[in-house]
């Protein structure tokens, strides 16, 4: 191993392009860069890809094409759902319940709406970061228009029991959505057997291009006008439709979902060796489900290192490129919210790692990162001990 | 000329991504992929392209990076304009003046305020799509908060005075935002000298991607919080940042800038000899300005030919891609909503041709539809006068 080369594993922030999704990109960058609202055939040739890219990311989810919507990301995709459901739905009530765990997408939107009256009940995880379908029906009120509960944790990587919660929706009649922004491409998706009426993602989690995502409704008249224009994406998100980003999601999904099954084995692996490695480390913690969770995750906590940025530090010293826990952290602590949520004290939570594995990572990197990661933990202790 | 080759004239539509935007992107998508939000050197240094590119960027338009806030495209960016505006100052008023002839990513907006007690006056243009300082001096009122006036129009090609209107909204102490989307790349754009407040803009009409775009903004604090989550664009626009796509505005815009006096006499040429040309067909009118236009814009309406979309079609037939005048026509109806404004009855409104060029449209082409033109519009009337 030749550690000038780097090792990427914060594969849960962001993904390197696959070749499929550059090789679907490039063509609609310079031939067929046609707006798909022309009529003459460069447009509807440009339309064709993009209904072509809809129906694929449709297929790759469970879902018919006119129930995807094409956004700027996977943030968008969360504000608007949620903001579709109490545009349409307040005349019901203005009880949301959701989870302790959600990413900022969720929680920043939820602060917002209870600014403008609205009412929000966040469930409190157990420790692994699981949220029971008893604790959910508790929570649902006469009031209650939606539930949000992500698919999968960024942080801890725990994979949440969707179908079971969503059967309590249903029995209740309340909308459902999830956040399922690390899962797609990494688990299988299926909207119909996860009986969610939306769902939000993102493709540059699954080596498709940043600034693209999809919103997922069921309900044809869920998704109220967001963005307004010139009516694209049914009248209700305007703007000149993003093609070549929208080929290269689909190609990506495409992709990660047929190769799944060979993925999630060949993670698991991978993943279980290091879990089963940094656990030796004295004082070393995993968090999240241990059984139930995303294949390429693990997460850690460690005593005494003083906090998870020096070593973050320390391993980008030594070529590995590894987080505390979420993409947005250095900023906005986001990670904390979530190891807090499931029982971890503060001064603990500070000290934690995120390694999240993609297909392009080898064996070799993770006996490398086994090797180095206990000599970073044991000089960070002595640092702080001293 | 061999009319088995494409000629693309609708580049107010969409434009083909240069060369050069595409060599800042690719990078972005498989080498330099990091997220920008990430501590480590690998995302230090997608962040230093964001960085770079947003001082980049703000250059090309003689604005401060710190003014600069990426969006995904101009419709976001006209949305989150006013939006912001109204949030800001509502409690100074709720009074919104603009023009006719705005594109629908503006009225569509406004009309949405409409609907939540906001007060909109618009300003109907002279003949050539003029709106004059004395007619918005006159419209302004105690409690307008905000004018939106666009600075060249996407239908008939006019180029507006944003300089003069803006003094007038300076004098009187209103906000001004421009909706800059087909003046950027096509003639000169400094925010100073133009003394706007806000100014939306998108890469995809002068040779960047689709799906990114940039709102400037003046004053610090009116951008108010529009997509929430991990507090990405100093927390007001939440979402992993678009790196690859705003490498490639950045490098599309800087491009464009550095040749404009060069492509501004070369696409006035060609306009000018296809406006000549043009206007010897019987009952042919340009419409818009005829000084004070787009360089690469020219736009008519015919006598006689039953529907512009007969038109487009033969047009098609021999491989020209031209418009109606607007990319979101064809569903929407846009371009009529402009003509009717510049005082053209609806009989007649429905019968208009756009033509847009790039620098990559050459002399042989212009001399190519000159010389169809005609055939065009004589086999339309007689077919309709049978």
């Amino acid at each position: 191993m030749n550690i000038s080369e780097r090792i990427y594993v914060d594969n849960s922030a962001t993904t390197q392009v696959s070749e499929a999704a550059l090789m679907a990109m490039i063509p609609c960058f310079t031939e067929n860069y046609g707006n798909p609202s022309a009529i003459y055939s460069f447009g509807q040739e440009a339309k064709k890809i993009l209904e072509d890219s809809r129906v694929s990311a449709g297929k790759s989810i469970g879902a018919r094409s006119s129930e995807i919507y094409f956004t700027s990301g996977g943030t968008e995709s969360v504000n608007w759902a949620i903001h579709s459901v109490c545009e349409r739905r307040n005349s019901k009530g203005r009880h949301i319940v959701s989870s302790e765990i959600e990413h900022n997408a969720v929680l920043k939107t939820l602060e917002k709406l209870v600014k403008q009256g609205y009412e929000v009940t966040l469930l409190k995880p157990d420790k692994y970061g699981q949220i029971t379908p008893e604790q959910l029906d508790a929570a649902i009120r006469k009031d209650t228009i939606l539930v949000s509960v992500m698919m999968a944790n960024n942080v801890i990587g725990t994979v949440l029991r969707i179908k079971e919660l969503s059967a309590v929706t249903r029995k209740r009649r309340v909308l459902f959505h999830t956040d399922a922004v690390q899962a797609v491409g990494h688990i299988p998706v299926n909207v119909r057997e996860l009986g969610v009426d939306m769902l939000s993602m993102s493709a540059h989690k699954f080596h498709g291009p940043k600034g693209i995502g999809i919103l997922f409704s069921k309900i044809p008249h869920i998704p109220a006008p967001y963005i307004a224009g010139g009516g694209q994406e049914r009248g209700v998100r305007s703007g000149t439709e993003n093609v070549p980003c929208i080929a290269g999601l689909a190609a990506a999904l495409e992709e990660s979902v047929e190769k799944l099954p060979e993925s999630m084995a060949y993670l698991t692996k991978l993943r279980d060796n290091l879990i089963k490695q940094t656990l030796m480390i004295p004082g070393a913690y995993l968090t999240g489900d241990p059984q139930d969770r995303l294949p390429g995750h693990a997460s850690f906590i460690f005593d005494g290192i003083g906090h998870s940025a020096y070593l973050i530090n320390k391993l980008n010293d030594i070529g590995i490129c590894a987080s505390s826990g979420s993409a947005c952290s250095a900023s906005s602590k986001e990670s904390q919210h979530v190891l807090k949520a499931i029982g971890i004290r503060e001064a603990l939570a500070v000290n934690s790692l995120r390694i999240s594995l993609s297909s392009g990572n080898t064996e070799k990197e993770i006996d490398y990162i086994n090797m180095k990661l206990p000599e970073c933990i044991s000089m960070l202790r002595k640092k702080h001990t001293l």
